[in-house]
């Protein structure tokens, strides 16, 4: 899942054509009750609106990927592609409603030959910058329904009964939850046609519309095609769902990982318990190898299909724990503090080696439950520390 | 917010009739792709719907609150009453919809005077097991509008536009967002009338029904009061909102601590630059005080409004790392295994004492964040780890 492969993906194949992406990103933070505007909220150290760039970057069959923001906001969405090294993104300035930010995202397109505009794609995907986890399945048949049918847009079952309200307050009527399904995104256009749409449109629209698909029905007489997505399509909305964006990052992060020890009998053995106990917990180890040295235990975490950087290691020694020196200690967190500057979380984990074998499976037992720790919740403050299994 | 204040809180002034709660929890887990039913899986150690118990059962004026569950979690509802000291709970077994589920929950009050059966309350508010959050003033709304009017219920704003589909699976047309809302819970009723309107629905309603509010209208002709609650009543449905809901219940727990130093002057400087950290991390430090011994720091977690036991233990000593005995570690963690028993949770953080003002600050700031980690994090695995700051 990560560039490479999606490059001889399933899209690869079916889209022959230009495709392109709009983020309208220039909504405030008001909702959440946050200073940051939600989509430059950082999770493990990275803005959620650069996991929504990276879902749609790691395709070999998309190209430009529209991102509008504030003009407020526009040095910052550059620092995010620099520091982040997204390479197909083009940063325009929004307008006062969503509709006419995603106006300008289309008008960053060349209808014609002028060469400082980037060509126009035949399909243009819409998509939050606050929906990350979008995947190529959907977003494929998004794309190859708009290029059929003029425009698509992913829907969801309706998690609440819709009420109509009098003016005064009271239960007008409810309608029958069957029949009604939710909006979401993303929605995919032939390019003309939403282009067309919008330059119908009336200001109203512009200003108090809400809904795409509505556009390209009633200017252009196409109705979209509707396509199920899976729940993972929802916006962060609120502070709480920033923890459940991390949540979902951190499970997608910490499925897999690779152990180093030892040729040592104990080490192997650790190594084996490691392994069974992290495989209660919805971890896979997939490599036991040995260099020399003292028992030692190396963890990495591969970069997943969203490709973070973040590594976690994790030392173990054979020396106990009252002849360690300061100094040694100091140096390892030196050590940790420097690898951080790679990305990698460093944290030490210290075992008794012990032939009582009772104490030596507890110890190996804690050894696995403070990995897991460690692991899902990636907490910077605790780099560096020694810890005892 | 604890049962003491709710006791004088605005409920009990307002509300002089009695009020009983249905829960249904019949669901499975589904949809969550879990093997337990949401309203089991636990959040820091307790089930969601005990959460949600306690937001009911520290209301004085809530009388008995019915929990309908299906047949084979009955032993397992009963555990959970036993273990969290829930003392309103009346247990009810759940029909093979939800409509028959609540109908189950309102025959276990009597409308006759036989003594075996709870008298039937005034006012009865139906919730779900799953929305831990609701507060007292909501309630207190929803139980005095269902007092006047016969009828009341939570509304949202909806966050997708909703859209009618054509049989083909293409959009139809598009609901206008502003005039249409999500129906959530709680909602209230007058027992009489919803008691009145699931004798009269038909077999279609018990099976398809989702909504009470329209059987209240439909079969009473009650049109229901709507109320706007606040985000936090969202529906805990998938894996993701399990996270979601303990980043809620975390920061609830942990904004406000009490730190105990000894007098020296580098205690109480300490304790200064910790509550300084802490307060930009939004938690308040409330009182400073001084026993004897050694350098010595006690962080305890309130007791919020949900009335969870945990508190978080910080222990703080002059001695340096490499005078330390294996067995004083040891002895440590025995101790923190110990009152873990308890619910406290028990690090150890150990803070160089140096006259170097440089490196005390950097100290005393990795002493701060680790504290916060470790509250924030509140993870059991790490308990009786002995940190370095
Ligand atoms: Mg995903
Ligand atoms: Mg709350």
């Amino acid at each position: 899942r990560d560039t490479e492969c999606s490059g001889d993906g399933p899209g690869r194949a079916a889209v022959d054509f230009p495709v392109a992406v709009i983020l309208p990103a220039g909504g405030s933070g008001e909702r959440m009750g946050l200073p940051t505007p939600k989509q430059f909220c950082t999770i493990l150290n990275r803005p959620l609106i650069s996991y929504t760039i990276q879902a749609f970057e790691r395709l070999s069959w998309i190209g430009t990927v529209v991102v509008v923001v504030a003009k407020e906001n526009h040095d910052l969405m550059l620092n995010i592609v620099r520091e982040f090294h997204h390479t197909k993104v083009k940063v325009v300035h929004g307008g006062t409603s969503r509709h006419r930010s995603v106006f300008n995202g289309l008008q960053a397109f060349s209808n014609s030959t002028d060469d400082s505009l980037t060509p126009k794609p035949k399909v243009v995907i819409i998509h939050d910058a606050v929906r990350p986890f979008v995947e190529e399945d959907l977003l494929l048949k998004i794309t190859l329904a708009a290029k059929e049918e003029g425009a698509s847009g992913a829907i969801r079952p309706l998690v609440s009964t819709v009420i109509a309200t009098t003016l005064e307050g009271y239960l007008d009527h409810s309608l029958e939850r069957a029949k009604y399904r939710a909006s979401e995104m993303p929605q995919g256009f032939l390019y003309d046609i939403i282009f067309q749409a919008y330059q119908l449109c009336s200001e109203y629209d512009f200003d108090f519309g809400t809904e795409c698909l509505h556009l390209a029905l009633q200017y252009c007489g196409t109705n979209a095609k509707l396509i199920e997505g899976p729940p993972t399509l929802w916006k962060v909305t609120y502070k709480r769902d920033l923890a459940a964006a991390e949540a979902i990052i951190k499970e997608n992060l910490s499925t897999s990982a690779c152990v180093i020890t030892e040729a040592a009998a104990e080490a192997v053995e650790l190594a084996g318990t490691l392994q069974k106990n992290l495989a209660t917990q919805g971890m896979v180890l997939v490599g036991v190898s040995s260099p020399e040295l003292f028992l030692r235990l190396d963890m990495h975490l591969f970069e997943s299909s969203r490709e973070m950087k973040e590594k976690v290691k994790l030392n173990t020694t054979k020396r106990s724990f009252d002849t360690q020196k300061t100094d040694e200690i100091t140096t390892f967190m030196r050590l940790a503090s420097e690898v951080k500057q790679a990305n990698v979380q460093l944290y030490g984990i210290q075992i008794d080696h012990t032939k009582v074998s009772e104490l030596w499976e507890r110890s190996a037992a804690r050894l696995a439950d403070i990995t897991v720790a460690l692991i899902r919740d990636r907490n910077p403050a605790l780099i560096g520390q020694l810890l005892q299994a």
